[in-house]
């Protein structure tokens, strides 16, 4: 069962992903204005189990997909995870002994099947591929083994950049990271049921169909346990939390001359046992 | 009239600062369950109104203080902001052009008189003294003619910082930064009227009665109406959001061997026209 978060006449509704459309749920359970309640409140199995009892309420293209958790208290990326990512920083530095992370705000990101934004002070969007984790259950120092017990869910995210301005300042990527609508998050939740759904996935992403990153999680540098672990050191994950776990090489920057997004471009990133997220690029 | 966010027997209430305590007024405005509430409803003149005629219902020493806003969309950092904060990198770069931001979550921090949290992952907690300022109207792409219109009030910060774990990776001092309970804002709202508030006014640092860091905004490398200005551009300010303004050189980082913070240890940062801020410090 996959889960989702749409629009409808301005009004924001969850429900359950059937074959021709959206199974609205929200109405049911009132007492979960969001799928981070759901989450928070270890609902995903009992709102799957009302979901088989009804029908689909909005057909595909009746709707806007929404990021699949709408209010997350945060969003944090993980930073040159890939082979090969930290020689395309060209800086001459040794991949560090830690994982690079960064916050993204949840209004960088839009839905399935919307445009990314390309803001007019830059001709640099940039895609990433990444596979996003939904924190399930609370916690802090949380041990690399008890780790992926604390996933509730996957998802995928295109981690768009406005590439330029990630090297505007001393450090940090922030404002490359965060412009408004310029990355995406969806399609879908699948729930988290076994470690086998991340620990050696093919990730990759298209742009017109043509394959520019394409690797697997078993190759990540730092793997989603370690992430969790190691984020939780210093911060309390709480339900709902995303933690977007890195990008295999080959964003458009990696090109010379560099492929940046234009409008009528379409990306795709694909992983198994997850779908596809796909998204257009609009000039803001 | 000075705004706070306070807690008793584990209930948040809002409401102004009397002489010997606290005016509770969130009772009276149940439409506005925080402080963000009446920012973005602009109600601050109205909630200001209503305790003139009320008195101090929680008298100092009842209550624990919490973060104004304690719920905020999101809480950007400025670095690296004051004359000699480049050099005390020591890296050789020269400044770079752009501002230097960086993300918190608001559970990095806590309010005013709580101790801030030295983790057993490190000894290296330190303190930076800052200007705060609370977004009032939303906004993308603000002129900085138009910024300092967008503030809705000021307070004051300490942006504690475990101090080794900002250079932990490649770029980004995410890590180092978010320590909960690490960092603290307070102790409350003093609504913004007059750019005179933030254009040139002395901010200064002392640990144990002791001044480390004194500097004047007036100096800033970036100022309040440019970082409005900046941070805009890429992604909507919105009511309620802080800005974290840059702290002056004089972090125990600074000093040879360094001065870290140590249980027993008392914080006092102060700023003309918003009051002080002072926190302890606990082992965790």
């Amino acid at each position: 069962m996959r889960l989702a978060t749409f629009t409808v006449d301005g009004q924001q509704l969850w429900g359950a992903v059937g074959e021709t459309g959206m199974i609205a749920l929200s109405d049911a359970f009132p007492q979960w204005p969001s799928l981070r309640w759901v989450i928070a409140a270890r609902g995903l199995e009992t709102v799957s189990n009302m979901a088989k009892t009804r029908a689909v309420s909005h057909p595909f293209g009746s709707f806007r997909w929404d990021i699949p958790v709408p209010d997350p208290e945060k969003i944090i990326c993980v930073g040159v995870n890939f082979p090969d990512r930290n020689a395309e920083y060209k800086d001459g530095q040794d991949a560090p002994p830690h994982m690079s992370l960064f916050p993204r705000f949840a209004r960088s990101f839009i839905g399935h099947n919307e445009p990314l934004t390309r803001p007019p002070e830059s001709p640099q969007l940039d895609y990433e591929g990444e596979i996003a984790v939904v924190i399930g259950k609370a916690g802090r120092r949380i041990s690399r083994a008890d780790a992926l017990s604390h996933i509730a869910a996957l998802t995928l995210c295109n981690e768009g950049t406005i590439r330029d301005w990630v090297r505007h300042a001393k450090f940090n990527v922030t404002q490359g990271k965060n412009w408004d609508g310029s990355g995406a998050i969806g399609p879908w939740l699948v729930p988290f049921q076994s470690p086998s759904q991340i620990e050696d996935v093919g990730l990759s992403t298209k742009v017109n169909g043509e394959i520019r990153q394409q690797d697997r999680t078993g190759r990540m540098l730092f793997p989603v346990a370690e992430q969790i672990s190691y984020i939780s050191t210093f911060t309390s994950l709480v339900p709902g939390d995303i933690i977007i776990t890195g990008t295999p090489t080959g964003a458009g920057a990696r090109f010379d001359p560099p492929k940046w997004l234009v409008p009528g471009d379409q990306i795709e990133v694909s992983a198994e046992g997850i779908g596809s997220l796909i998204n257009g690029v609009r000039d803001e």
